[in-house]
């Protein structure tokens, strides 16, 4: 299976084409950009890259958030529009996910905690841990969330491994659930902060495909204009005012 | 300290720029393709995707072998062009090391051991280990060696630990490996195979400099024109011939 992938949640961009096991091509750009104007031109350079077109790939993979609101709009539209137009199965795999990804190693049985920032000390976060046939299992579900609050439940409990915090937004936020946790939290390595879309492919291997019709981004909270129509606008329903337009 | 670091020693391409613990950019392609006409393009637009030229760059990472003499070659003279012209700081890094360094965990105290085919059932390979600070050392030297007499003399020894075998040709000797070894030896996972030149330029903010202009690659053997040329001239000295041309 030839899986074209691509995650643009937050300020790195990434983009790969895998077939079965094997990464074909591979591009990461980590350096503040447009993606609207990016995303497209580096998709098309990777297929090139890989030897393919689009119509040799049986499906997309794409990070579904949360993240970064316009850059999930922006690849969750390039996403639904390739897979509707030329008849692709669609995946979408969580961005915190595929973060986590990076620390799946076959032999720890560490809790692998991703990290976004959400501004205003708010992270979007979860909890994963490696299965036994060594897929991810999410431990708790995936949140947005005060830093501060969301060390000070982890430091309730009791837990039998290390905490690895992961993601481009780590260790800004590392201080925090040092001082809850103390040693029992530590930093992946740099080079594993950052979102692969190799990963994300992998990652989808494994996932149901879901419609492209209704395929819409986990945001896990509503973007500030939304939050201030609702408070303007008590007697509405709420939800999803994206989905509702 | 910005680091540009290519891999062209196998088949994979890499090339990425990093600066300090961060990756600005990182292409990987992993089809076949001509090195000597992709590398020179590809750095180009790396450099252009972390927004820098050249003059930013305070150090040239490459990937001195082992691995395709072809591949090598165009990889070492770019990077000793660019190092001499510009007076950039070189560093060289066993092409091993690199694709071991796709193993660097924290807790985890297993053996690696890189595998590039070297044709006729041998391999290039060598061992490593993670060290007390994170860094990798070497177990053994890395050698040029039939594939079959280094899994019998991994065999006649006691590990302590797991041997990791890794590498875009390990799943092709792992069989050889498994018969003499049992279940002591594994695959690393498929996504960790290729060399990754953010790994490249990692390692290599820990290594010496070298000079540019004596710099050579790490073949491990001679090329096959090179062992007829010694065999029909039994007199000579032997030695590095490319050195001495």
């Amino acid at each position: 299976m030839r899986i074209l992938a691509f995650d643009t949640s937050n300020q790195p961009l990434s983009v790969a084409v895998v077939e079965g096991d094997r990464i074909l091509a591979e591009q990461l750009i980590n350096v503040k950009r447009n993606h609207s104007v990016q995303l497209m031109p580096i998709i098309d350079e990777v297929l090139k890259q890989a030897k393919l077109s689009l119509d040799d790939i049986d499906r997309i993979a794409v990070a579904q958030g949360p993240g970064s609101y316009t850059g999930l709009r922006i690849a969750v539209t390039i996403a639904k529009s390739l897979a509707w137009t030329k008849g692709i199965d669609l995946v979408g795999v969580s961005s915190l996910k595929v973060v986590a990804g990076n620390r799946l190693d076959e032999h720890t049985g560490e809790l692998i905690l991703p990290i976004f920032d959400a501004r205003r000390q708010n992270i979007y976060t979860g909890l994963y841990t490696r299965g036994e046939d060594g897929e991810l299992l999410e431990v708790m579900e995936e949140v947005h969330v005060a830093a501060e609050q969301w060390a000070e439940m982890l430091a309730q409990r009791e837990w039998s491994s290390p905490l690895t915090l992961i993601g481009a937004d780590a260790s800004a936020f590392f201080e925090i659930f040092h001082e809850k946790l103390g040693d029992q939290v530590r930093l992946a390595r740099p080079e594993q902060h950052l979102p692969r879309a190799s990963v994300l492919a992998f990652l989808a291997q494994k996932e149901e495909t879901t419609s492209a019709h209704s395929f819409t981004p986990t945001y896990l909270k509503l973007a500030e204009a939304e939050e201030n129509w609702l408070k303007e606008h008590p007697d509405s329903e709420g939800g999803n005012w994206v989905e509702k337009i």
